[in-house]
């Protein structure tokens, strides 16, 4: 007879631990959390039979840059897992230093859990457990034989001895009714519990990984600004004029502070205003045709200062509680010294020429695309273009706005984001990648802390729900942080162009409230709208030209933006955005969502009128029994951008906004 | 300046291949075919920037027993993947070797395709197109370069001159109009795709697998019956008179017979009739209780006849085109020879007896079950047990029902199929386990081909279109197949204790119809419905007594059977699960169904009332788009019980059944 093959197995593991999640792409791609969130982990666990079953969450702090004399702790924590029904356990825990941290699930049969079932099973239905309590003393004393001396539970007498006793009585001649009891007690369960033969426990075959970053890679209001733009319409303002806006912006409120590349810009084929082909001696060029005879990524445009002034714009930044964030554009000027230094990072056609950007017809004769795959030589470059990163970090800088990451191979993101995450693990990366849904996730998987959205172009109740509600599906949640910018300095868009001041504010508040992180370009909190006709982009574009602004002028949101942005800070309800809910209205101008805060004891309603022209009114469905308010005869709401308060009653509540005073509630729920 | 490392990547790979599906649990395990059918791979590909991208799905044998004189092929072959939208794409395979195939996806940026879309673009726009061509002939260059002395399709000429003279000609002195010509025809692309230069792929990280079974692994209708069963009340059928009912259960179109267990039953605590304590000395005892002094798991009872006659058996049921499933269930009565020649591998308690089965406070002293983790002694008992499968195979048995596989370890179980499947990739495995979802899925991807399903407890529109439609989600079809039974020797559902013999044909269609594998229990042909007052208990049940039935008796649904495993093996519909959809109707006592072969030309379309009482009617919505049937005057439906035909029109339809003449129509559309 054939026979197969002893099994390889080195031991029977009988509990099976299936589907731990979160797990994105089966452990290819570590999560994403910020120091102080929790980590819930969920997994099918099951044994065969009728077993009773224990499950750990084991959770490690796996790399960190070590801080001198402050040694990590890396050794595995674990955490017991709950039965969440169907089968699904659960645990969860808190991640708090920087760095990589790991997670997976171990379970193994309950051996004397099972047995103290059985036993209590029986003894209830009248059965003689003679042979049962016997089989328990020699499992409590198998624990004892595995332990040293430890004390127990605010006793003296060592665990051990302890249990020996325990044994002891089991086995001896006391009544079966004090045996029993002795035997279920809750305080030998804990014992054999924490103490269990874990022998045979089964190791889930993955270690997961956790990205873990600074809050502000998860809640930050942005604002960018050009700082060569000043009080002249025909010279460069530099870093220290520059620095003259911080105040404002921080009376605003503000967390970020973004500037477009501060480098020096090209000559060869630089674009005059408003895009033209031709560009006259004053015009300055755009920021993003980086590179010129003084210099390429690692320098600083002269009109704007040195290195010291800008690590001077930096601390000055500071002191106001702002960070600045660099825009990092891979692209490079004709007139860049890398053009000439190293020919072979870029891609020569056959009569010698380099090839610049195109999307035929259209040529972009003022930018050189790296070429990432150039044979021989991409080592060196993808080396150098992280070393960009490293240059930046040193002059002070942690945030990084990178800029069409999606045109750069993403394996070069990947392994250069880890790279800088392994020394700086506080360097925060936003990845400003309009394109397809799929490859804006998978920067966001290869590593990007935050991304850009298509919050821009989502503006009825329908888009905007539906495109939230599909950031939350299949775990995009774990990975993929929207940062939802109202304008850039390429994004005019067509309700901003149309809707007027209550466009502003409307927009304003939900990518305030809608994103824990949200940002602003200048000019929006004086509701500029002017566009090229027809387009998206600004007339008189300050990608080309100087734009001097009085940033007081009347009609400006700036008190507006400071409320909003203080209502934020106070609400940390308004922090993470893995709470949001919609809610149901009965108009359809009329938007409605919730955020709570993780103790779930700030709770966030914002109500917004979509229509910036016409007052709308209606019902909006509060969700009382998520926000705990159910059975309570009436609770307060309170608008953070008014003070304004309203007693309201059980779920459908009357609202009236009116773009011309109050297009939107924030409302703060106090009962 | 920190500078990173140079990254240790052997080459700049460009594409990203994500979400490679179908995939389980990130590769973990297979997914299930059976020969002739495809595996259609979908993966998110995509790279950097505005390039083509080319792609394939590669897939081979990778492991199967080597037949003497004919080797197997375990080369790679490869297939072209095409865009499905949104970064999909996707392509198929055929497997029609029975064993363990692989695939993954391969892909990588196209250069010349990209180039050609780049020329074709800016020719039209009336540009300067030289450098192009330039550009061009260094690629065809380039591919000339990598090939050896090929001839092109259809020409004597080596394929390496072919493409020199095409790269002459694009760098000549011909006219523009004829270079760029000869640079965007086809030949020249097809040439160039089929040759590209793959040395920057990108591989999928993960090998996929896809365990191939026979088509009977997917379809089949069982008959499951006692062997022992004969004409006399009082003793055992051999199996020479058991193949007596051989050409009955054929003449109803059965493709399986199944027999409970067929070993000698163990005398100690033999359970009486009705499952009673007690046993007289003539009760045969339940095959279940396995092992007598006479034999174990290898051994046939003697009453049966000996290991010849059950080998003439299964040869008999071949000649009537059936094949035998035998009952495997892991464990043991008191008397069983392991017993005595094995006690490590049963739990001995401090008493030192052997525990038996127990669910507290029911107990099951005649089974024994085996100490799965018994110290020391688990390898060889797991190989035992893995050896009884081989033993029978040997016997010429290669379908078997494992019963309670979700009692014995997962673990053994994954082992133990693996074990068998790699000598005999043609053995079926059916798992018996009624128990929770994820328990029962998670046999199923261990390696169970047939997994026993919820239909016996599925009655209404509502239970029955829930459940089939949650045994589609998430990638559940990939790996586990229900074999609906609709009666068990332990099932006899409320439904048919009370629906007469109406009951009984709605659960056959129900069951032959909405599964490819179906099964009944002997009897159930006869609408035997006495069951145990309050149980799902058969009274007098078989599985404590010998029970002579009169196949041919009044009222029996022999010929209905025979229509409906007729209907079946004709129509290819009915041979996969993977394309039912439920639709609508509006009655909720009539349930209507379709499944479509792979080719789409067989179309079946069933109506089910499930009323066993009243005649129900009322309209179903035939999905006349997905049937292929839009914007058709009228088209027939052929019903296969009873080859009545009716002319429909559009898509809602008339249907009138009744209990006492035709619950259920079968039909067949033609058009």
């Amino acid at each position: 007879m054939t026979r197969p093959p002893l099994p390889n197995d080195d031991r029977p593991r009988r509990a099976v631990i299936d589907r731990v999640r979160p797990e994105i792409d089966g452990g290819r791609f570590p999560i994403k959390r910020t120091t102080g969130e929790r980590v819930e982990v969920i997994a099918d666990v099951f044994v065969d039979g009728h077993d009773r079953l224990a499950a750990v969450v084991l959770y490690r702090l796996a790399e960190a840059p070590e801080s001198p004399g402050i040694p990590h702790d890396y050794s595995w924590h674990e955490v017991w897992m709950a039965p969440a029904g169907e089968d699904r356990w659960s645990a969860s825990f808190m991640v708090d230093v920087l760095g990589r941290w790991e997670y997976t699930v171990e379970a193994w049969a309950d051996r004397f859990g099972s047995w103290r079932d059985e036993l209590s099973k029986k003894y209830a239905a009248g059965l003689d457990v003679t042979s049962e309590l016997l089989e328990g003393a020699w499992l409590v004393r198998q624990t004892a034989k595995r332990l040293g001396t430890q004390a127990a539970g605010g006793t003296p007498v060592p665990l051990r001895e302890w249990l020996l006793g325990r044994a002891l009585l089991m086995e001896g001649p006391d009544e079966v009714d004090l045996k029993v009891s002795a035997a279920l007690a809750d305080s030998l369960s804990s014992v054999m519990a924490v103490h269990a033969d874990r022998s045979l426990a089964t190791r889930y075959h993955r270690v997961l990984s956790v990205t873990v970053e600074r809050p502000r890679a998860r809640f930050g209001a942005w604002y960018e600004f050009f700082p060569r733009s000043g009080k002249s319409p025909d010279r460069s303002a530099t870093f220290a004029e520059a620095a003259e806006r911080l105040p404002d912006i921080a009376a605003m409120g503000f967390d970020v502070v973004y500037l477009p590349p501060v480098h020096p810009i090209g000559r060869s084929y630089r674009k005059g205003r408003n895009n033209s082909l031709v560009a006259t001696p004053t015009d300055p060029g755009s920021p993003w045709a980086i590179g010129s005879e003084e210099g390429g990524h690692t320098a600083v445009h002269p009109d704007l200062g040195d290195l010291q002034a800008f690590r001077e714009f930096v601390a000055a930044a500071r002191r106001f509680n702002l960070e600045v964030a660099l825009d990092i554009a891979f692209q490079a000027s004709p007139d860049h010294p890398w053009v000439r230094e190293h020919p072979e990072w870029f891609h020569h056609r056959p009569d010698g020429t380099i090839k610049y950007a195109e999307n035929p017809p259209k040529k972009y004769q003022d930018i050189y695309p790296f070429h990432f795959e150039a044979e021989g030589a991409w080592r060196e470059l993808w080396r150098e273009l992280a070393s960009v990163f490293f240059f930046w970090i040193e002059q002070g800088v942690r945030i990084f706005r990178v800029d069409n990451p999606h045109t750069k191979p993403f394996r070069f993101w990947e392994w250069a984001i880890a790279e800088i995450r392994r020394h700086h693990p506080d360097a925060i990366f936003l990845a400003e990648a309009f394109t397809r849904p799929k490859p804006m996730c998978y920067l966001a998987k290869a590593g990007f802390s935050q991304s850009y959205s298509y919050f821009t172009w989502r503006n009825t109740k329908w888009e905007i729900t539906s495109y939230f509600e599909a950031l939350a599906r299949g775990g995009v949640r774990e990975y993929m942080r929207p940062n939802l910018f109202a304008n850039t300095p390429d994004i005019l868009s067509r309700y901003l162009q149309t809707g007027g001041r209550p466009a502003f504010i409307v927009r304003l508040v939900l990518a305030a409230t809608l994103g824990a992180s949200y940002g602003i370009y200048s000019g929006f909190e004086l509701c500029e709208n002017e566009a090229v006709p027809g387009t998206e982009e600004y007339l008189d574009s300050e990608k080309y030209q100087f734009k001097p602004r009085d940033y007081d002028r009347p009609g400006n949101i700036k008190e507006i933006v400071a409320r909003v942005n203080q209502a934020r800070h106070a609400n940390p309800a308004l922090h993470a955005d893995t709470s949001l809910r919609f809610h149901e209205t009965d108009n359809d101008q009329i938007l409605c969502y919730s955020k709570v805060s993780p103790d779930r004891r700030n709770r966030i309603l914002v109500v917004v009128s979509l229509d910036p022209h016409h007052a709308q009114q209606g019902f909006v469905r509060v969700p009382v029994a998520e926000m705990d308010l159910s059975g309570l005869p009436s609770y307060t709401v309170r608008d953070l951008l008014d003070e304004a308060s309203y007693t309201w009653r059980h779920d459908w509540n009357f609202v009236r906004l009116d773009p011309a005073s109050r297009p939107a509630h924030i409302l703060r729920i106090e009962t």
